[in-house]
């Protein structure tokens, strides 16, 4: 009564998903990764500055490159998951402002022009996509598998640049047997939310 | 096609849903609020910690004190939306581990005994946390104003403590009238993804 999504997108996307660990065969198309960022690109973030990038990890050179850095728990599922995404914050997000941000064109020079400013605000604008990400992953019917356990240096060294921060690893697909733990707790609303 | 999630949740969540910058006069009740928490409470961290913490400003007084500390172009906004929210990070989420991940309890001890492993986990899952919440504000039917123009040590000394990280403050309402900016440019698929 409190929610205008309907039961079936809240379960979809919130109560019945889950973070997967094994997948099935299915291969997930370029197609879908268009449609699901097609979906979440229009999610907001500080100044329309949308920094994350994503790298798609599809051929097997490449797949064995990533799974060097992962951590050792990681590495099995990271390997045969049908697909695998990087994601990462762009810190030279600032040159697209005056296109994505047409309201004040000058925010690049007034807000970003220090580096450290842009990294701490790319950081927190790609993680609210990452999660967008993981949200639209779900809206196209597939499990996504958010990982953090990884060597950052070495991802952005093997797969991006000095102007690049990884944030995360998620392997992507349908689950597969004995994909999920079952759910585990959550914190009571009044544990998490204080009025004043 | 590339969607399993209908097109009406699709509009809700993504599509037809806008950054608010005016709100009419209808109140967020606590109601809503829970309905949105129980909804985006499942949304995945690392090792569940979920961080996230949240502080409905509600009364006149508080109100006051929070737009003392937000920058001049959010001071309006912020006094005038029917409720706003400070999201936070919790840097001492530790101690809830062993409850939130019982598949490893001693996470809290082997992997965040230290604090500025502690802080920088929490703020990208508090990060990841804050998306869920602005999706979930839009699952509710309402409309979400994110701001992170205010001064983040001002609102940490007037709310919160210095284990607690402030990330965001959120308008909540109805869109009133002229309350969104059209809808600014995106970046096409092929200017994010890249695919080795």
């Amino acid at each position: 009564m409190n929610l205008a999504l309907d039961a079936a997108a809240q379960n979809l996307l919130f109560r019945e998903a889950h973070t997967a660990n094994t997948f099935t065969d299915e291969p997930v198309t370029d197609e879908q990764m268009q449609a699901v960022y097609d979906l979440v690109k229009f999610a907001p973030t500080a100044f329309n500055q949308t920094p994350l990038r994503i790298v798609l990890v599809r051929s097997a050179e490449a797949r064995e490159r990533l799974v060097a850095h992962m951590a050792e728990g990681n590495q099995a599922k990271t390997a045969s998951a049908p697909l695998v995404a990087i994601l990462a914050a762009d810190n030279e997000f600032h040159h697209e402002l005056p296109t994505l941000f047409p309201h004040f064109p000058q925010a690049k020079d007034v807000f970003f022009a220090e580096r450290a400013v842009r990294e701490s605000s790319a950081q927190l604008n790609a993680s609210l996509q990452a999660a967008y990400f993981i949200v639209g992953i779900r809206a196209a019917g597939l499990a996504a598998g958010p990982m953090t356990g990884f060597d950052p240096e070495g991802v952005r060294k093997e797969f991006l640049d000095d102007d690049h921060t990884p944030l995360m690893v998620i392997n992507i697909g349908k689950p597969g047997e004995g994909a999920s733990y079952p759910r585990s707790p959550r914190l009571a609303y009044d544990e998490v939310v204080t009025t004043v």
